[in-house]
């Protein structure tokens, strides 16, 4: 393993430049080049690429978003698009490649690890959580943090007027954001996609809230529960009161990264590095029973993250 | 003046409390006790108050919202409403009341001011800064900074996906928040509702930054202008890129306020007692010309306070 | 298990309240009541005690301190303090005790464990991390970013400057704050208690630093180290250059807890009561293995958690 | 006036950057070219100078520091340093110069401005806000709230263990920054070098507040007040309690800057730019009376900025 490629894909999360600078210094530390390729997949199909030493990517080990910027490639979804990725790879000497990405991107590196010798290894960054393979996700304690700080301000608003409100934060099809979020900020319910809640039951337990003596109330909702502005209305049509709706958008992928999203990025890099100078790819980096380990790439693409129903249950129980 | 009551009304902002508290201890440093009426208008209306003491109002003036809770009433729209307050203003004898809110509450206030010999005198706090009188007012601040922190948090993905986009924030029908939170984290473009700007203009202006190299753009608009989910997929087709929408919402209103907000919560107050204790009532106080001052509450009613044309001139020179 | 009681010992962490809450509104929904005993051992030696109950414990999670307050008593160190804490646990019928705190208080509760019939479960909750038999405890991660938030703006100076700046955190005789910390924010050099780093390391270290074209460096000391002043002025003296000190002070234990703080607090509370309501006592809960599981009460505090060797190494490599 | 140059000096302030950039964007908008001197005066006297342009300044007005680095330059307090600038603002052809610091760095202008035809302009931005003509500089505002978000922080701390804290506060030699902070905290006490205050004054003021039932307390001191160790010993004697002493440090200079400090930061740069574009010199601009004006650069140094008794009066009442 002489030469290695990074490439950061799909959404961004913060801790991807933590990610960035740690790959490049521990691969300089033993004796690996590195290549950051640009625009995600694009930065591949088009040999979009430039060298990456310890010093170019100093101070950004504390910036949102990512110097090697990102896109959702949709020429990479075509065969074409991978194969001419895989030809580039092996044109540009790039032994070893660093994917830093969330689900899509993993996907997207296991069709390309089919066409290259190149050993790939993805390390999973993604304000969704949803990568099989990883308690965690770079950028997800971030995530969360932002939305939890967010939401510790509406409250202040929700207390005074005494109202419900509906906090919609990210996740895409999943609710790991919304679930930790929702537990930490102690709302009063929590909307994901992986458990069906009936209307009635919300009224139901707002009226029950209502009935202790509780005067506001915080639901917080994933996105991909559906739409939370047609709630918003039959909440208030079935409670008589105002609801107010908050969405919780973009600046949940960007700020400054917490601690242990850098943390992470730091341990994942490592990890990565590990597995490259043993020549060994087409795996993922993850946290898995408090350790960092690795997976099947083809195992995590697969396999889907299931949410800690534990976590919410006992939501409802610190609800009361 | 023996005693005096205090009330917040209409939205929230934050430094409402530091106002109350502030309210308070000036008052008992004056041998003048304090009552709080709770639910703005409402408490008036319904004669629901309680005593404040200086430790009573211990430990509020980091928090966002108030203590005492506030409302959009629609009974005190009613002259009925008016003279129920009036006639428990006598009856809970109180000599002098401190209205803590916005335009909408001083137009309240007014009326109210015809129908009771207590002096009111108004405490201008309102994150959209629109009252006339007052080159600030409590909450302001802090909302702009929460705007910025959430847009300098958006800047790192629309930079990193190289995308443009809109990010909305509140102001109701006037451009000030958003003004001041654009040229403040160098928006591209800013959208007042009181200057009238062409989607052709915004195109324009779009392809000027684009030519220049910039890859990215922010727009801060504020709700004021109209429907941006409409106006962003407008730009969308005539850029043929991708625009983002983010609507930064609630938190404005709350969270912890800013060291200046929490300093005209206090430079406020004190001039307030001094109205009072000379026995002045139906005035505002305010911030003019550096300096803390009064003036006429209906003149402030009457009177449409100017955006800063010449501010919004320079941010678009910054923006080059 | 009809009646529990809750303490808050030793110094305070970020999280306290949160875990107050949680085990509070668990233990309700399990039938069973909760005291709070006030001023740490103080409370228990002196029968200082006060109901809670789920609405009491509201509007908490998010607020740093602890609202039962805490003390390091002396005079519970001695024989006769102890016993009157287990007297008055008898005669308030406390069938359980939950003790939130570090080392020293969980040290505490194993000597009142042999005195008392009711069994105790220590909650770690310490910005130290020193409890063995868990990865983190309440109020770590809250330190950690804070420390990290600090030392953020103080590189913006020290690059400005072109200055060594050295960062005094806390953590007692331990080095875990300091090394999460330094690795996070990219310090050039750690000092941690636990290993012994001389003074001619450190001006190799930083001329080297030097040489490799950096000319700023943030040292991050564990206040455990020794004189952190004299070191300044060491380093003055031998590098020729002006060396700045910065003590990260009480901060680290108070503010809003982070989202991970939070969490933890409501997984330990969680696993609290379980183990009481299986009259399972002398025993601390903690994460292991990513779980959330508990041990030997005796075993925590006879051992001694080893420091992450291998991050301190990986600290160095990240700092080329 | 076709060229001009920009340079920071003295103590770096956050805000610093966002005033560079907007000199550079508003001098673009005339058609005046921009350089920057490195180093603060070092830049002049070695003519270390690079030329900025609109890009070269994107994405910084969210950063701290100063991009052109800063010095406290010992050689230019030397006749000989002076007339090597001069000379070397002679032959870069530098027409105008505009300079950003504090009053130090005002001296040093006004003491170049007698050995050099170019136009000098000062742009007040310091920490300590003691600059002569401006009611605020550039970065005190942020200096203000990150004092007051550690204060913060420290109240949980010292309410939870119902202690009196010191919170030494930066501010060189005099008290602007301690009393904004102090007022706007909360402090029991504030203590400025403007101020003589006795050791049994302080005494009499913690007991009375302790009388009151306040039970922990916060003491806000300037760092120009003393040794701040010592006097939390004498009152730590006196009280028969723990005093505990926090420093809150060079984090006060940088971080992002608030919303306000990158708002001075671009109207001094207009107001700059107005001034150079008129080929008036020797003047530094400020705000005064809520409107951005400017003063002869020799007034500014000749004459001491008040502290506002009013406001640190104020600060005693709402201490009750």
């Amino acid at each position: 393993m002489r030469t290695i490629g990074v490439v950061t894909s799909g959404g961004d999360a913060s801790g991807m430049n933590a990610a960035i600078r740690a790959i490049v210094r521990i691969a300089h530390s033993k004796n690996i080049g590195v290549y950051g390729f640009e625009r995600g997949w694009d930065g591949l199909i088009t040999s979009s690429l430039r060298p990456l030493s310890p010093r170019s990517v100093s101070g950004i080990i504390q910036l949102g978003g990512t110097i090697l910027y990102t896109s959702r490639s949709s020429q990479f979804m075509k065969k074409e698009g991978i194969r001419k990725a895989a030809q580039n790879l092996a044109q540009d000497n790039i032994d070893g490649l660093v994917v830093i990405g969330g689900n899509g991107s993993f996907k997207g590196a296991l069709e390309l690890s089919s066409e290259t010798s190149t050993k790939i290894v993805g390390v999973p960054a993604s304000i969704d959580n949803d990568v099989f393979g990883t308690d965690e996700t770079i950028g997800f304690d971030t995530a969360v943090n932002t939305a939890v700080d967010e939401i510790d301000k509406i409250r202040d608003t929700a207390i005074s007027h005494e109202r419900i409100f509906i906090v919609e934060v990210m996740g895409r099809t999943r609710g790991f954001l919304a679930l930790t979020t929702g537990i930490t900020v102690g709302a009063e319910i929590i909307l994901v996609p992986e458990v069906r809640f009936g209307k009635e039951e919300i009224i139901r337990r707002l009226k029950e809230s209502e009935a202790k003596g509780k005067k506001s109330a915080i639901i917080v909702a994933a996105e991909g529960i559906g739409d939370t502005r047609e709630l918003a209305r039959e909440i208030e049509r079935k409670m008589g009161a105002e609801v107010r709706l908050s969405i919780v958008g973009y600046a949940q992928r960007g700020g400054s990264p917490t601690a242990r999203s850098r943390l992470l990025a730091n341990l994942f890099a490592d990890e990565a590095l590990e597995l490259l100078t043993k020549d060994r790819g087409n795996r993922i980096v993850g946290l898995e029973k408090g350790k960092v380990t690795s997976m099947e790439l083809e195992t995590s693409c697969n396999k889907e993250k299931p949410l800690d129903m534990h976590l919410l249950k006992l939501a409802n129980v610190l609800a009361t």
